[in-house]
């Protein structure tokens, strides 16, 4: 496997950067109490974002910077941590080094689950993929031509509940920090997304929340419309409805049949889902409510 | 109002051209059958469009000539027509010197007004401004500055039947051929849409079918999407249910307020509807069910 | 002129806000410097947003806070400035009550005068338009019934000079601050650009660097090119080289003629231009070298 | 090899149908012979296209029909093809069952690579991918493992005339009638682009015209713009001067670095690339002048 892992980018900075994402009840003095904090402990900001929700009074803010002093960076962000939790902020920190388990789930359609391949291999999704999960095999031959583990988890009315714990099983084996659904055709239950221990992003191929549910393309083409669209959006109990992390739309014309839409639809959704998968593994994504904020 | 008057585009013909908007069951011969009949009577195709839905087992077509012998186009529409008819086809003629009477329909915004009116007189939209109405008197001096008629017919809810009853007058007495909702923010009653006499074209400020119904910005801001748009269609019974003819969208961050969603839609809403409007006077639109074939 | 005043919109802090735009040799604690002293201040940072650009080694920060304890915030500007220059920053500060004087070039065009009159009615264009200059009379009219005064400077070969000094010191007579070509058909002499006494805003009716110099709509029909653009820049000595503000396209088919081409690009132009005008009057943009940061 | 042909798209008509692209003068009675013939020979239109060049005075067509009495479609095509040229017409048609042979050439990167692999085991392309030729190895595992016949063909200076006789000498071998440069890093010499006896389509990594030549993304950075594109183009004599077939953008910000303008074209080239492919793989392209007329 050696030969084909994804090259690192090379960065300016060749030490480890620490990256935060905090946020809580609006106040002043935490961009400077951030910025203060990393300073006086011999850090340089690289990037910082932030953002108020003016109507309901939240401060979000991504924070990325290195320190020079060779320094655990683990230590550090332990210690980030505390500052920011007594500050009364919700905190989640992560090291540029990082490489989190993915899991990808995908059925028979292959594109999606292409474009994550050749983006993680071309360096662009800083993870390690661990596992693909299949209720086909169609896939099977990419995924171990690849290198990756496939595992046939196939689902039928009945064994529906079954399956589920095995795949969520699969996901503890192998560490898994974050579940793709690659154009995977299945409804997860609720207990599934409950107890799977990862975040879960879907790709829905319409313009969310136009034509939830099945078949979009068939109603896009039935209701007339001129623009389709994809959405990336984490999974949540009530389908097609969980945050939104990112879309994209393309004209269409009326001379567009409901397969050609299909064919037209399929970059529009691998795209917008790698794109999805990229911001969450470069720690970009802030949700809250049934919304994200996305520092990109 | 003899120098606000509306600049002729020139064209490269000087003639007349005839444009008609062909639909009916698709069988063998129709394209060749009109492409006769404009060949035998000495006529010159400048545009044919055709499409075929296939599904639904029916022909479209758009087809645009020029006669160079001098004779009287509106006859030859007329005989035209008829050859059309023969074959099955239902058909609709226009010249490319009539312009249809509009009435623009308006309450308190002026973008979608004003942009009408700077097209029109650009030359771009082919069509006499014959009046506005306005339920809120804010436009009526920008209305008669351009020498336009501006009729007040303010809305309550007691007298919303009495007041469609006179807007049905107005349209009547100026001999209204299309009716245009400027972000008129009125629902209209089944009944006026039976009895006004003319198509109206609406826009709805969401990418329709999402967000239908009041206040679309708000719905959009709360569920978080990454795109807005705005949508043109042609106003039935369903509320923003009517056939779509023309949509827009652009992309939009966590960042954007509400208040940033209006504004940044007024430029989505006012160029939708202007190019909708332009489609509808070039006869490019054909009606079918709860759709539209748009030849542009 | 009274009744035509903008409207100013509604914020929800009623105090004004100060921004401040710096930028300088990165360098560790800049964040936290700016972001102490407001603090210790008693300010709170409503927007901040900064930018390194890495290979050139600079820091750009946009910086917008408001104090709360009713002091003056052009004390507290002034004072915030003097510590930035201390800190090494190059800074321009502004209030956001602040309305900077524009004066707008026309020729006959008005589709990108009336969309800058219009933002401005509607209150998105936090300035005042003090002068409109024609070296054609085709708006006046249009001028003066905004209640904007219009002056009517033509040019001629052997008079170009003289117009140029005679449009110099009506900028001088009304104060500009920022001068914004609306379609205006003439190139500026360097020793106007010299001179002029304000940053210039252009639009340029393509996508630059395709396309500069005369008649790109021409060049872009020869050219067979599949998109168009607009390109809104601060004029330089260079024609059609200074620093890109905003830029958007559509795309085109083999169908569209090159009157076609400019009815199409005359909607990207006007809205390209009044995006420009909208960044630069909300203190948005740093212009470094040949290229600008837009804080969006 | 069997397993991994492309699927073939279900087609509404299970006959072969035929497809000519027409053009020459305009004059009147084209449309009404092509379909007068077709109809005479018992043929249904399934779609029919034409553009008419007024400046020029050139009339083009692509139309494409069927016919069910099982007569044999190659010498109906010819039937048509005489007629045609009877008719003062250029013509080329073709059977939609035709598969083209074609060759791919690439260098390093691998995204349009299996992009176009991709599409074409999806069966969006129609065609046979005979053999990839690389100046590198790094996409000869690749090839090899969906059963392509992979050339190493390196290029060096003094190498350079003999290695492209070698590359025409396998289009021959190979009867490739379509070359498809996937990021392939080398000029192509004029005498390539006469003796290697098939279109050449290449991708370009920016909107031409604007940054032809050698890194447009370095290009396009230094010079601030605010938008990056990709132009797929048949290549000729003159570098990145050819017939432009397709081209996509996307907006960009001060934020992203050439490494981020990299990976972001990235999708823009693969896509402009394959959906350029597609369009002539479909007859849809008809080239005149520097120019071409896509019937999409």
């Amino acid at each position: 496997m050696r030969d084909i892992a994804p090259k690192i980018r090379i960065r300016i900075s060749m030490n480890t950067s620490i990256i935060a994402l905090l946020h809580g009840p609006d106040k002043p003095g935490i961009v400077a109490g951030v910025a203060g904090w990393i300073l006086e402990n011999g850090g340089s900001i690289l990037h910082a974002d932030q953002h108020h929700d003016g109507q309901q009074g939240v401060f979000f803010q991504r924070v990325e910077w290195v320190h020079a002093d060779g320094s655990d960076p683990d230590d550090r962000a332990k210690s980030f941590y505390e500052m920011a939790v007594k500050m009364g902020m919700k905190i989640k920190t992560a090291l540029s080094s990082d490489r989190p388990k993915v899991a990808i789930m995908v059925s028979k359609a292959g594109h999606a689950f292409h474009e994550l391949v050749q983006n993680w291999q071309a360096g662009d999704l800083p993870c390690d993929i661990s596992v693909v999960l299949g209720n086909h095999r169609d896939l099977e031959s990419v995924a171990t031509s690849h290198g990756l583990p496939f595992v046939f988890t196939p689902i039928a009315k009945e064994t529906k509940a079954a399956t589920e714990k095995q795949q969520i099983e699969i996901f503890r084996e192998y560490g898994v920090q974050l579940v793709v659904m690659a154009r995977y055709m299945q409804v997860l239950s609720d207990s599934f997304l409950d107890h799977c221990g990862a975040p879960v992003i879907n790709i829905h191929h319409s313009f969310l929340p136009a034509f939830a549910g099945a078949r979009p393309y068939h109603q896009a083409y039935e209701r007339g419309v001129k623009i389709i669209g994809a959405t990336a959006h984490y999974a949540t109990a009530v389908l097609d409805d969980g945050p939104i992390i990112h879309q994209d739309v393309r004209p269409v014309s009326h001379r567009k049949s409901v397969l050609d839409l299909m064919r037209l639809g399929r970059d529009l959704e691998k795209l917008v889902l790698a794109e999805a998968v990229r911001l969450h593994l470069e720690n970009r994504i802030l949700v809250y409510g049934n919304k994200t904020v996305v520092f990109d």
